[in-house]
């Protein structure tokens, strides 16, 4: 299999609507395909962790990175009535989150049955500079016409 | 050295007040002392993922693991001039995360002068369940009077 | 299921003889019961990652903790044609590892159907000191009588 | 500083024959560079995991990408007296390792003066498929010149 079961105006509505953390966050889908998404957090004032150096807070990069991951393992469920839930992730901080949109990609890197591997990478926007990487490894429960 | 260099008022207020983050996402501190922090964040319906099961998104729950770790590292600064920042965390999810306030505590178990290891756990307050575990990595950059 | 499905004798023998690279580095099992298992590994000067300051290879320590939790995990087989593979594993180094024999447990966190998470920790025989801490998921394929 | 403070002769002796479990394991050094190592292991059956399928044991993968990361951290010491140790060190499987001679790459993705992080991938080294990739941070202890 390697194309979207589900299509794509779907996923869109599942992760910018249906997930109300993503509405809280403001989360955006910018692409999705089979084993890929792309996901933007829009800078805001609330996300920063210490104003003294207008840092972003890494637990919220952090939560972008695994909603880019799961975004990009959901691509390969087969039915809305497949579950989703992430096994563990482990977030490296390459740079300071600058006061700036942030951009998370999500890619498949081993894919089976049950487990699915992502690796992601969050980046500035608009600079392009890769502030931190990651690695998530999700569980899946297939109910559906599989 | 074994005992806080700043006043847990102080760091109280750090915590709570000075990291915007903190008061987006509505995290109070429990306690904390030299090593270790407990961090509380109510629970709302935006920080949900999956409305069908009610879950918890796992990424809002690393963000808590993140702070919990932070706020233990904190607590061996000398000064305010001191800078901490994460190199990397791991969170391990252990459970599904309830529609329930959930209590991360944070313990520091390698301390060196530059870089300081925590190991952070992330339970539900009201049954003691324990949803994730995290390991998390900072870089403490020291400016102040040690 | 809360019992060995393959005999404590059948584990050891699996454990100690079966798998080679256990006899190339010497690791015998110490103890084994379901969703646990401690093994141990003699010092030898081979395993030294640097002469002056005669500090074990932490390399050394992650392949015995990954050892340690596959051997948890495999307590949860019910058959010898079951496979197990790690998934992944993270490895926390507390203290450096001294020319002393190392005991490594591990410890069943999560389990599922398909997936097992462990935890890991890696201790001098002699003194106790923990000197490293790990994490590790493994994937089980279920062929047997289950 | 781009450039190697300390000699590749230097550093290939330090890594092929001053390192015991190097020796041990049958490591050696193909190439490195500013940033960067990568290392060789050759296959013997005594590194075989699982006989009935032939696949190398995950934690001698983990061992050998422990090595390639501190091999491309090395590269950043200015003075034999400088010291190194791995603070944590995570490893993805990607696909099982064959009976075959695995390559390692180290490569350095965040350097501090304390402090640095780098990203491996162990492949084969006949086919080049990628079986494991691996994320490290070490600490630096420098004593030299620098």
């Amino acid at each position: 299999m390697s194309e979207l079961q589900i299509p794509k105006d779907l996923l869109r509505s599942v992760i910018e609507e249906m997930i109300p953390v993503h509405k809280f966050l403001g989360v955006k889908l910018l692409d999705i395909d089979h084993g890929y998404a792309k996901l933007h957090l829009a800078y805001r004032p609330e996300l920063i962790a210490d104003p003294r150096a207008n840092r972003l807070h890494g637990g919220i990069i952090a939560a972008l990175i695994d909603s880019a991951g799961g975004a990009a393992a959901i691509t390969t469920l087969t039915s809305q009535e497949d579950k989703l839930s992430t096994i563990d992730m482990r977030v490296d901080y390459l740079e300071p989150g600058k006061a700036d949109d942030v951009v998370a990609e999500g890619r498949i890197i081993r894919s089976g049955n049950n487990v699915i591997v992502t690796e992601m990478t969050a980046s500035h926007q608009h600079t392009g500079e890769v502030i931190a990487q990651g690695k998530g490894v999700y569980a899946v429960k297939r109910y559906g016409n599989s």
